[in-house]
């Protein structure tokens, strides 16, 4: 391994990277860097053939058109202390492995995440699963000692069982979502990229979010920099257009107004409501590309 | 498909199995059956070759010598409703597909897994991950009744942070790991079996065990009965015998006892505590087998 | 299972769809539809909350946001006879459930897939693993004709091999890729419309792409409608653009020509050869994206 | 790493093991080692309890208990070559990251497995699927002389084609299966394990076994040493005994041949052939286990 690699595993490993109040994501192993996916790839053109390009064009290559395989050749290990609810979502990706610590075997760990007064979100409007704007501090400040005495009592129900005797595996059973617990997490990193993908998101819960962007920006990206950086241009910032946007924007560049509004009516993006005419949600998301790609609509809503 | 299985799929998906006090296993689809299973071996043989036997010794062969893939044929979907903590344990298993109820997008299930009085375990003495007998009636009912103010501590503040506001990805965070959860899961056949195997074991924790229990014997006895019956056969009521409880039989028989005594010595069964000679847990599971044998040992610990 | 599926499962299960010049493709089974997926996505939601949308537009919804797992609840069986050559690139993908002829244990299958005079194709210039056009036919005789021979050749050692009695294990070893084999192939629907999306692709090789539409377009536009016209708009017909291409079509639409070309250069999309600026490969692939879009390009290579 | 594992890695990179007349197998990478193995167990049991034991009684204890996921912590990174028909068994262990050598990019490797005239094997009479003993000398060399015919036709043919400008992913349709290929393979130690046991076992393919024995004997041995001692111990030279096997056991200590007779009837174990009753497949299993064990049978056939 490359010096340059050794020194970050050193650097890695012993600093871990802090995430929520008392969460974090620490370094444990990694095998391969942008070089084995360089090299992995290779192994398919055979030693006859002349080098395609270089490192980063061909892994820019690669990560562009879905060849997958040459980054499944990188393995990271990670050792994260998340809370359970978090957990429960990180664990749906499944093509991973796992270590989680025991509370069947060892005593839960006596931590629970806090929320700070000016940290509680409203329901978002639009969005059914995702959070709005934070509370005053006010409001705030109540419900976060509302938390605090619910996991004071939560803790004080498991410790009471404890020390009657009752067995760990049961004992645990009304822990809250918040308690913390820690794992040995392992992937490739074509793997790791899709989980990146989907976490950083911003449709992704805030607190996964923030585990997802201290492992790419503050991990990923040192230890196989092109493949972030081709990910960063491929796969976080892009834009997919679907078959219907490809047409309509034809059309647009046309200055076709009424073809528009006959497609996207056949593509039934538009409804009736009390009369008149509304955008679906495909239409409202096309308008969001148009206005990210800097091309004005050819219709008013 | 056959009439028994079309009524099979009719009576089970129509009648929820009760586990616990509050969870439920339903079936909502199978596809294939041991005959699906003989087909898919038979697809090895081509046309041309005779029969190799008859259905029930084909399956049999099948699973006696870990012939995974035709069990991979056979598929099922379950619905089930089962608290959270047991849930962590079961989505362990990754070769399953899965669709859980969602607390971001709707209100958590208004249930938690209450334990009855007499339903309380201590901790196992020799087994740190397990439970030993029950606790007598009286603290039993002491902490089921400071259960039951926990959980209802737990609803109320949910409750009240969902009529504040609070989005509902937060406001979940402190649910106890008692609430239920409910959720698809779809499976083929080997690695249910193999899912049940390791969670209808007495090692596995009470609770799942139960849900196991009722998928194995309630269901997939009745829709496989052919591979259900080899697979307690082969997989459950086994016994597996290492290469040094091999040489240990051999020479028990041929009433070797000194060599005994050396090859466990050799083998680190035995440990030095105290000046005496105990044995180690090897030595202790390997009496369990030979009592189960009913072959008497040939030493005296 | 409704009516039209039941009619539609007879009906494909017992009408190979011919395949190449001795293949086919047969549906063996297949558990849940369109209304499946949906029933999935709606555990999620809760029957507290209303119903998010009709079924179409929900499967839109599902397919466009990357919601991968209700599409894994649906789940199809294939019976399929394909050269191993195909056969090759085919058991690449992983999350799938196979059960295949078995030359070890029965004789290999009589039959290689041969090449008409007129479907030899040549090396193609631009593509170093694709083909060009076709052979004249004289030269494809030609070829054909030594096909034949080299089939023949193959079979007739095989053959003899066998009946010195060699046995089947070894006597397969010199067979050609081009000898057909037969498998039971069983997957789910989000990993079969991942597989259909690569092998379907211009991309894939003309034999497995034969393959891959005939299940696609004869099975799964059948089978599941609305999940196959999504699949259609969102995954096939699309158009994904990088981070870069996205900023060059903000400057192209405010006539920016001088920033464009300057981006490109940062981008590293320009070569110099021979004194000359020529576009690279990520260039020439975005013009052919203008042209889709009928935007004219600001510049003149 | 420490400086053993660091040598050997480096030793086994520089030093590929010769398997067949012209394939190899050479370590590329390995991540972790015995000690990530009770690293990744200790997260279970937490900081606060004290050493479950030392690390080969983990170990042992691990691997004895089905506890799967801390030997899914290391992982292996190995460079293969190996004849197609090989290959085809290989790839069907699922659990694994590939790259092929690709006859679509590049030219297919110029060689085939040869076999010696000493090394053709008779089809095997008790194992439809396996082999016997070996050709005498004489039509060793037949078959051998026939078998360079036929590969020199088949490269003639390949050659030929390409010259003329056939397409690379047309042209090698007719290749041998005993043509090379070459691969990275990545694994992790548990499935690697898995793979290991199910192909150095007497019923695998020759060809597959050797490759199966230099990574166990050869590479694994000294890169997890107590790991591969307990897999030897547990895995590969254990013996399984089913509910029935067991049954009889206990009747044969205790005596009873009427009843071991009568148990053997019920399990369908007998057969009546011509007016005799005679042992099935079962039966003789067994037979060949109690002989294992040093124990006589109480019956005659």
């Amino acid at each position: 391994m490359s010096d340059y690699l050794e020194d970050l595993k050193k650097e890695l490993s012993a600093n871990p990277i802090k995430v929520l109040d008392d969460g974090f994501v620490r370094l444990v192993d990694f095998m391969g860097s942008d070089e084995a996916v360089v090299q992995a790839a290779r192994v398919s053109y055979g030693k006859g053939t002349k080098q395609v390009s270089e490192d980063r064009g061909l892994i820019r290559y690669l990560l562009r058109n879905d060849h997958t395989t040459p980054f499944e050749m990188c393995e990271i290990k990670l050792h994260i202390r998340v809370p359970m609810d978090c957990w429960r979502q990180w664990i749906r990706h499944r093509t991973a492995n796992v270590n989680e610590y025991s509370t069947r075997y060892s005593l839960a760990i006596d931590a629970a995440q806090q929320t700070d007064p000016g940290k509680w979100r409203t329901q978002a409007k639009d969005n059914k699963q995702g959070s709005g704007g934070f509370f005053p501090e006010e409001t705030g400040s109540r419900l976060t000692r509302a938390e605090g005495e619910l996991q004071n009592h939560c803790r004080s129900v498991y410790n009471e069982r404890i020390e009657l005797g009752v067995s760990r595996e049961q004992a645990r059973k009304d822990l809250p979502l918040s308690t913390y617990t820690e794992a040995y997490w392992k992937i490739d990193l074509h793997n790791l990229l899709r989980f990146l993908r989907l976490r950083m998101d911003d449709h992704a819960q805030y607190e996964i979010r923030q585990y997802a962007k201290a492992i790419g920006y503050e991990i990923v990206s040192r230890w196989v920099p092109l493949t972030w950086a081709a990910f960063l241009d491929y796969q976080v910032n892009c834009m997919k257009l679907s078959d219907t946007e490809i047409k309509l924007l034809v059309l647009i560049y046309a200055g076709k107004e009424e073809e528009c509004l006959e497609l996207m009516k056949e593509a039934e993006w538009l409804r009736i409501k009390d009369g008149e005419q509304k955008p679906g949600r495909e239409a409202r998301e096309f308008s969001e590309k148009l206005t990210k790609l800097g091309i004005p609509k050819l219709w008013s809503f």
